[in-house]
């Protein structure tokens, strides 16, 4: 029987230099975090499906893959619907395990507990270029931390991996969701209105201010409102935020505009001309459980963004009946990989490859792998492949060459040489 | 509503002192197989399911978790057996998505290919202390190697790895199949006899060789037959291969046995007193498909193994109407660990760690972030954490200690103390 050899539907195989990469951009993205007090934990890739579908997922509740029962528990007649039959999902992020890992092991672990994630999630979308169903995430949170030193850690944190990753120009846009509620408040919606205003005012940067006064008229709210929400956030564009609350007159709790003024100072003050840092009232992130400052990395004419987060205080604990506050950051690791693959950019020089050659009939093996040895122990930053000398060798050497050995050692030479 | 916060049965949540520890096996053992010249590759975590269970697997195949059909796939009337509501499932070891993987990438790989592969698998085994239903495998392979250079290059690999890791005194068991089928077949057993002669025969290390001659009878095989392969395999323990061979005047090809001899010869060079390699007729190793040598490693008088492998040239391309030549090693990750654990062990000491405290209330925050990076520039090899000084000082100091940090600094006070 021959069989299809793709991977699964909209997986896919990482061959060696590709994997070398994001082994590279992983381990650059953790021994930042990890210089910066984050340490690292790991859930399991299953989780219950009724905690996976608890609600802090969203849309993407929708894509889980589900696991089926087993053994006696599996009944296979009268099925009404597909839970009878499932009891476990692969997880779609890393947030909502998480949530599950704190309630888990809170009496073990010291606050503020600042974590590191990094590993594969699964989504059943529909497949599409450059989007995958299985897909590296990479998060950092803040567990037990209420001021803006959290923000303030992580952002230093997820700034710095970019840096090390050799981005620069990218923009750091900040916001504070209360921020924006005071807004529409003063603008005449009420609580319950605020939904509708977030999602139209989160599209400003696709549609416009006209196109989110027009959806918003269009779910018949009055222009008059409208137009003074509008008029609102437009008035900060390119203008201090302090300043301009001043200006409005607005009156709003001071420490949360305090906040959010000095995390952007401390950024800016860390990014010494490499990378900008903005405020922009209309910005909201998607995910319904953001409760105070949220944020976005952008990169140039690059669509979406390259990493995101916010403070989430209610979330963690609500499941299992505890109050807690935190704040996560997402570096978009496979985004990041895309963005350096498409700018034909290497991280850094993988170590030196050295091919030692010897002639598999004349040769006593056991003297090669000695003398390999002592080659490998005098070249540590190297790495030394046995390999049989071939009949043509200045093929063999050429072709080598094109799979990245630099220098070559013949046995019996004794002499380590430059390709040529 | 209040939900159980423990992982799903038979997984584990894994802290951050642990995480590092595994991070750091990974490290070291990667490392190594990369210094070696074996590159890291990467398959996804779920396969189609009619791949997954093409025999290869062996009892494997009952434990896979199986994903469920999503859509207008799945049809919930008249299911007949489990297969019509799944269509794939969960890897339950690397070797088999390896199959796929070259199938797959062969018009790029160059041969011989010498891969590394670490990651989860899933296995819905019962679970029971120190068996999970999620753990790590990490295996290397190299593909396209005929001769007896592939062992010798994984054995030196994975030998290798274990030094680095701190192992010492542990044991490379080694054997060829083809030699024990000569045993067999000149103590008159037939080919269809042998898969009988195997499973008895690996068991000699539990039950003796009495044992081995019982089951084998009561297998109703002849007394004289049985009798003459145990007699074989008992004249070579503690004795010379190649000089028992002679005495005993078998009939088998020399490069067989002269490759076995040479790669234990390269492995005792090697090892320079600091592991044992040995010669052990009887040892089979489970799978089907190994068809030369195979290999195991002991330590101690822990059960089980911490490594073993061997050579597998059919399956790789069958399933793909390929023929090529493969061999493998597979280190015992999770074994390991659990042995570094019981034995008390550390790897690496852990980066230096610092505790930055300030005054939340009196410190100007820009300063103190300034200060702090200075503070870890100044230290590179160090953690630096930014944390609030508490009230009680002195009690806070004590808790920190406890979870790592060797130093402190106090903004204003600006000196590095060690924690008392």
């Amino acid at each position: 029987m021959k069989i299809n050899p793709t991977p699964i539907r909209g997986m896919k195989d990482y061959l060696p230099l590709e994997t070398e990469k994001r082994d590279a951009v992983t381990a650059i993205i953790v021994d930042t975090y990890k210089g910066s007090g984050f340490s690292r934990i790991e859930t399991p890739a299953l989780e219950n499906l009724n905690f996976l579908t608890g609600g802090d997922g969203g849309e993407n509740e929708k894509l889980i893959y589900k696991i089926m029962k087993r053994g006696k528990k599996l009944k296979l007649d009268n099925i009404l619907n597909e839970n009878d039959i499932a009891e476990a999902g692969l997880r779609f992020d890393l947030t909502v395990p998480l949530s599950r890992f704190y309630a888990n092991n809170f009496s073990t672990l010291s606050l503020p507990f600042k974590s590191i994630q990094i590993g594969p999630v699964w989504r059943a979308e529909r497949p599409q270029k450059g989007r995958y169903r299985q897909f590296v995430q990479c998060d950092i949170d803040i567990i037990g931390e209420k001021t803006i030193l959290a923000e303030i850690d992580i952002l230093l944190a997820g700034t710095t991996a970019l840096l090390n990753l050799g981005f620069e120009n990218f923009k750091v846009i900040v916001n504070d969701r209360r921020i924006l509620q005071k807004f529409a408040e003063i603008s005449g919606f009420v609580e319950s209105e605020f939904g509708d205003v977030f999602i139209s005012a989160d599209k400003i940067d696709k549609i416009g201010f006209e196109g989110m006064e027009k959806e918003l008229i269009a779910k018949n709210y009055s222009k008059d409102k409208v137009e003074k929400f509008s008029s609102i956030i437009s008035s900060f564009t390119g203008k201090d935020l302090l300043k301009t609350i001043q200006e409005l007159n607005i009156d709003i709790d001071a420490d949360i505009v305090n906040d959010l003024q000095k995390l952007m100072d401390i950024l800016k003050s860390q990014s010494e001309g490499r990378f900008e840092v903005c405020y922009e009232p209309s910005l909201i992130r998607g995910m319904g459980y953001y409760t105070g400052p949220v944020f976005e990395i952008t990169y140039k004419d690059y669509s979406g963004s390259i990493g995101g987060g916010g403070r989430y205080n209610n979330m963690l604990g609500k499941k299992f009946n505890r109050e807690i506050s935190a704040c996560g950051f997402s570096i978009g690791f496979e985004r990041i990989l895309d963005i350096m693959n498409e700018e034909n950019r290497n991280i850094k020089k993988a170590k030196q490859k050295i091919a030692f050659l010897f002639d598999m009939k004349n040769d006593e093996i056991k003297n090669v792998y000695e003398v390999s040895q002592k080659l490998q122990q005098d070249n540590p930053e190297s790495i030394v492949s046995v390999l049989k000398k071939e009949k043509k060798l200045g093929k063999q050497l050429k072709n080598l060459k094109e799979v990245g050995f630099s220098n070559y050692f013949i046995f019996g030479e004794n002499e380590l040489k430059a390709m040529k």
